[in-house]
């Protein structure tokens, strides 16, 4: 959908008159963005019978980079490491989630996340479009230990979801236990400590086939 | 229910041998805080005909603090604000979630509260265990300027829900526009202008007969 076609969530009850520029603009973003609640994932939770979405993802993402930032085998800033997971799946309000485990989604998928933040990011004030587009580049090109740190909270949370699922989306037909350890071992560029705990999850799943 | 009493999540599909003893501990608490996202708040999303979840209004409380920061009277941390607001709900995993403006549930509210703090805390390693209990005391003590401004979050955050939901909880019975802004006046504390573009929300609701 192009930008001009998109009707704002905000739309659906205007701000009112009165409001301070800069704020008008901050709140339209944050309505907006109240949507990634809506974008469903492929992992179980692990407390209810149901998908988890993309809000939640995030914040859990957020609590184990506070509490396991410590195992990073390089020094973190761990404010920034946070900010990463806060906002890197906002793009998928637009481009929508695009599942680990499918190639075809995946094929497209840089060039609609990229429309996708150019789009949503522009309802910012510039100064923090700028800053919302560097930390999501930041967090897709892995090329600082925080980025790699945050991309490694991203591959560890849906494996302890699939743990405790006894499988979950390792059971997705034709992905096998090889498969899910070649997308997983990213957390070893970031934590051979986590890696290590990881593949003791991967390897007693299989052991129990839970990738079947 | 007493510690005692209560089964983890994670004894439905305990972790296997061979993981690090502190990771072990971080892990199983990272799966028990899963529940945040089945907590039910009572506010309506903004983007689906359904409530939120306290999983969700962290991670929202997040984005904020990291996008409003700059509106704060006072200097701010904003990394302890953004690690305040990610744990400032945890408790309601055990203790549930208070309505606003529900004065019965709120009378035994702290001590249902610090209960579910000591017992839910407790499972981390005890350094971190102590670092999680110092930020939720320091948010529910609102003592410190971050503690202020979560919390101005805390309230800033479901007015914009009701805003979008041309009522949601403000129609709750016996509720009136000036309850509102008693319980709101909080954001005042912490940031003039957003408490002003939030009085402007509630005067404008208010016009229209959004509080009936």
């Amino acid at each position: 959908m192009s930008a001009q076609d998109r009707e704002l969530l905000v739309e659906k009850s205007p701000l009112p008159d009165g409001v301070d520029e800069r704020i008008r603009r901050q709140f339209t973003f944050l309505i907006e963005v109240d949507q990634l609640k809506a974008v469903l994932r492929q992992s179980p939770l692990a407390s209810a019978p149901r998908r988890e979405n993309d809000a939640e993802h995030s914040w859990h993402l957020a609590m184990m980079v506070v509490l396991l930032a410590e195992h990073s085998d390089e020094p973190l800033d761990v404010a920034r490491t946070v900010e990463l997971v806060l906002v890197h799946d906002l793009v998928e309000i637009y481009a929508g989630d695009t599942p680990l485990y499918d190639g075809t989604a995946a094929e497209d998928q840089l060039e609609r996340e990229v429309c996708a933040a150019e789009e949503l990011f522009a309802l910012l004030p510039g100064d923090q479009a700028r800053r919302m587009r560097e930390l999501w580049d930041e967090f897709e090109a892995r090329r600082t230990p925080e980025a790699r740190f945050a991309k490694a909270m991203d591959r560890l949370q849906p494996l302890l979801l699939n743990w405790m699922a006894q499988g979950g989306t390792w059971r997705t037909p034709g992905v096998t236990a090889d498969d899910v350890r070649r997308r997983k071992a990213v957390i070893g560029d970031a934590s051979t400590a986590l890696w290590q705990a990881g593949q003791r999850l991967i390897d007693e799943g299989q052991a129990r086939g839970w990738d079947r």
